[in-house]
């Protein structure tokens, strides 16, 4: 028996996506393209009968308009919203800002996939300061030593956990059905913790964006489907082989 | 001293105020107009300096949407929200789906004017199960009795006020900067609370729409200036005169 629905939605394409820049936490808005995908999205909710109960958002803008478009397109709008830093993507560090191509070609292949793709390792910190830096950020004010200067994915399983814990399982445990509207890297380190995937699968793991990924959970919040089940099977399997794709 | 600062924001305009109809509880979105001011009116925010730090909305997509693109435009996308349909525009009753003119051609100008300004006679109650009604609407299940079926200002006013004493005085009282995006007659029976006018000459009071009203509060909840101030007073001069001839 399902306690509750969980709906996992990664934001559509950013401008810097599009741009082909690591992003991490610098607040770039949707493209078009974006823009365009989470509409999609809700339509895919809306036609499947999955309407959300509660949102759950990040702190950022392309995580926060994509809930705003997806929502609205499903006639769900109105529903109560929590947002949280601990839902944020991971913070990229002094690459935040760097093109993904000249990185590769300047650092090579397997210190650029140690970066994008290692559980343990982060990239160098940002420089407090620095252009890309979100230590003047009054969002981020309240965090003190908390606040991150790199991360790797580890980092952000340790600081998205308690958010899960604190802030969706209750919601779950009422039966809700629940929307989370984040990035590729705070997904990845859900699913990672719903699914039991290793510290070394998990870098082969990609979510593609502006596709719902609906997962019902039994009692122990376990998946009754492992893996859950995208709203638009065919499209996320396209969709996952480009993500695999980036940088090259 | 101030206590906090409260900022009023009318939504923008909706493709039925557009069509000159009685919209009430019916959830029609903003026309590209509409969308405009509420943008423009995040850009005002941003230019005084005036930063909301939390968000109460109502359950109607046109001041959710004004709140969406105003905070964005205004970099305050990701600050806390909260909805409740208290702050919803007053029901129309029968009127909703009504243009307004036709209206005014086919009752008269007393009657269009008793519906329309009277405090306390509301308009014909709507019939359940009818187009623009919202008895089957997920959003309001809830609310068993309290679901109005026709709204006279005193009405919202009684309705509105719990809210603003449970949930938006916490807020002002902790110091924060709180933004209230809401509707003409929502808003109207607030700035009617908050500036003690009377019920007779609440009548002559428009709010414009997408323009911020800002009332810094004294430690009674007073305006330290009556009337608020309008953060482009000139803009907001035409609009209120504009809104008077509706219907005309």
């Amino acid at each position: 028996m399902s306690v509750g629905t969980l709906i996992l939605l990664r934001h559509g394409e950013s401008t810097w996506n599009a741009e082909n820049l690591f992003t991490g936490w610098v607040d770039v808005p949707l493209s078009e393209k974006g823009e365009k995908e989470a509409r999609r999205g809700g339509q895919l909710l809306r036609d499947a009968g999955v309407l959300p109960e509660i949102l759950h958002t990040s702190l950022m803008r392309r995580a926060i308009m994509t809930a705003n478009l997806a929502l609205d397109a499903a006639d769900r709008h109105w529903i109560p919203v929590k947002r949280d830093w601990r839902l944020n993507e991971r913070h990229y560090g002094a690459l935040q800002g760097k093109n993904k191509k000249q990185t590769l070609e300047e650092f090579g292949e397997e210190q650029f996939m140690l970066w994008r793709r290692s559980y343990d390792t982060p990239p160098p910190p940002i420089e407090p300061g620095s252009e890309f830096s979100q230590d003047t950020d009054p969002r981020y004010a309240g965090l003190g030593p908390d606040l991150p200067l790199t991360e790797c994915l580890l980092d952000v399983v340790k600081r998205m956990l308690p958010y899960w814990d604190s802030e969706i399982v209750p919601d779950l445990r009422t039966g809700k059905t629940v929307l989370v509207a984040a990035h590729g890297n705070s997904l990845r380190a859900l699913v990672k913790h719903l699914d039991g995937i290793s510290d070394e699968a998990i870098a082969g793991l990609n979510i593609p964006t502006g596709i719902p990924l609906r997962y019902d959970l039994d009692e122990d919040l376990k998946p009754i489907k492992p893996g859950g089940e995208y709203l638009d099977p065919d499209a996320a399997k396209n969709a996952i082989a480009a993500v695999a794709n980036q940088g090259r």
